[in-house]
């Protein structure tokens, strides 16, 4: 006999195989079971798209009378693209609805539940909610900050060097760890470097996948307008270029720059670029997260500012030692090793010969 | 019905727990099996007291016909502290002989096992092997090479940092971490540190636990013998101190340290000490084991030698960042990222709020 738990459980599995490809919406699992049969499922696969529920219902017709809804997240309650889905629940005939986790939008919260649990429907809420949460950890944060979710990816030695002190990195970590960026980038709005990585390396960064693949947008953090006319990311044919920069910038060089299809956002620069300015223009650009692929002092000021909301590090089995070897977080030294930035480790796993760590800013 | 397997398991399990206790000899476990039953079991518990068929055999009496005995390592065939085990085998009735592994020291390897066979006992080498040589890598390293094995041990943050640039380090990692650096002492022969940690932290570098504990031999690399006379390791009365230093020195200092017990090793110095030479030099002062706890340059310096044989490495969820903090291995810098060193990870576990990385040299 299945319980709620394991039901909840499949509709976050369904849910799951849609990530990275709903922004800015969240990913949504949906189960109706009736007498233990699962009578309709769905998900949401893409913004503009049925939510979750509307599959679930049509697959199940006059089956959904009397069912259990299970779904991973609360009913919307508004007007958007499409009706409001705790209308539909309301209206369905189910007799019992389990939702994983509230709407996270402190405005909305609560209010599909309310909608439906008026109708006199038996409501359960929070079955698996930690999981789904995680699951939508870039739509939460998203509701709650209006900033994009920003993760930030560090390939290492085993002693913390990223490269050797000629800037030489080619490659620290193996294929597989190397392949899987590329996953990333395939599953974010946007990949974010500073003019410092571009001017040194001339990136495309782009995604190169043996399956069909999104090109984020790029973002180069660029305070004096210094990415070259004919730089690889100056070419907007594959993929799309944000440079933000600062307010006193020269016009004739943006101009260039925007002819070519890059857009510039200006954002406060008071020595160095405001960074939760720069959030809060790029979410308004429907940019809701953002891989930050370094450098190492790019890396450093969103640590301190508090910007980054997930790190993915990972190691490779060597030792490169050296006195002037990068590292992956430089920025302005500090006294005493209290004021480090606290994390918290989540999962560490191996990748190839390399291994991944998943960490999360404490508290 | 149990397995060859289970029972070289369960000797492997009676030999681990004196793990640390048997310097300069390996740890081995033995069993008696006789009709699936346990007729006798035994451990080398500690160097000069009987080896692990010893006791098994003793325990066994006259069950030890026809039983099969498991053994972690090949039983010895010279006269040493005690009568070569492999007569004792041979004489004793057993019908079946299991051996794990052979012995590492390849002038007596497979003599015992012959002596065995020749009197027409049957032999099975093998079974659990890569176990039984992991248990007894200490050892193994020992016999092939006679030098001490050297385990590096690297408590860092995330970034790789082991320290801000003021030299600040207290702490990097939680207490359950620093609490298994007095355990991993309390198993080795010896600690080694370089003498700028010596001047710089002026530690005691004694093993502090709760319960009764050994305190390794503390090792100073000191090319000029700067170690200060009243440092609190020349107080030689809680443990022994060893002073690995040049072959031109300042003989009144050196003197002056003998005067207070500390022993002092002179080796080629050609700019920096012959480490090599040095490895030597301890592993006939009876020094099977050395914890490496840097610094930085030592670390690095022993890494490009090739000397280290593991490496822990503690990893704490903090970015420290900085330009000039430390990281845990310098030394000379080099031009591309093929010049580092090759370590392959074996496992990684979560030691409190900290993650361990245990590593070896690769291939």
């Amino acid at each position: 006999m299945k319980t709620d738990h394991d039901f909840m459980k499949m509709a976050l599995d369904l849910a799951e195989t849609a990530k990275g490809k709903t922004n800015p919406n969240p990913v949504v699992g949906a189960i109706l079971v009736k007498d233990g049969v699962i009578v309709g499922s769905g998900l949401h696969r893409k913004a503009g798209e049925p939510h979750a529920e509307v599959h679930a219902f049509k697959m199940a017709g006059e089956h959904a009378k009397d069912a259990t809804l299970y779904v991973t997240l609360e009913p919307c309650s508004h007007y958007g693209k499409t009706p409001p889905c705790a209308n539909l629940v309301k209206d369905s005939g189910v007799k019992r609805v389990v939702v994983a986790a509230q709407d996270p939008n402190p405005s909305v919260a609560g209010k599909g539940i309310g909608i439906i649990k008026n109708a006199g429907i038996e409501v359960e809420v929070g079955v698996l909610e930690e999981e789904a949460k995680k699951l939508n950890e870039r739509f939460m944060h998203n509701m709650i900050t209006q900033t994009p979710f920003v993760i930030s990816k560090v390939a290492m030695t085993l002693d913390g060097k990223i490269a050797a002190y000629t800037g030489h990195s080619q490659w620290i970590t193996g294929e597989e760890a190397r392949k899987e960026v590329h996953y990333l980038r395939n599953e974010v709005d946007a990949i974010l470097v500073g003019v410092g990585t571009v001017l040194a390396d001339n990136p495309r960064l782009t995604t190169r996948l043996d399956q069909p693949a999104k090109n984020p947008i790029r973002i180069i953090l660029d305070s004096k307008l210094r990415t070259p006319i004919d730089a690889n990311v100056a070419d907007c044919s594959e993929a799309q270029t944000i440079i933000v920069t600062g307010l006193d910038i020269n016009h004739e060089k943006a101009s260039a720059l925007k002819e070519k299809g890059v857009k510039i956002i200006q954002v406060s620069d008071d020595g160095r670029l405001d960074l939760k300015e720069a959030m809060k223009r790029l979410y308004e650009e429907g940019i809701t997260d953002i891989l930050l692929e370094g450098g190492s002092e790019v890396n450093a000021s969103f640590m301190r500012d508090g910007l980054i909301q997930k790190y993915i590090v990972y190691i490779a089995p060597k030792i490169l030692g050296g006195k002037s070897s990068y590292t992956p977080f430089r920025g302005e030294d500090v006294e005493t090793v209290d004021e480090a930035v606290q994390l918290r480790f989540e999962t560490v796993e191996k990748v190839g010969e390399d291994l991944k760590v998943f960490a999360y800013p404490a508290g």
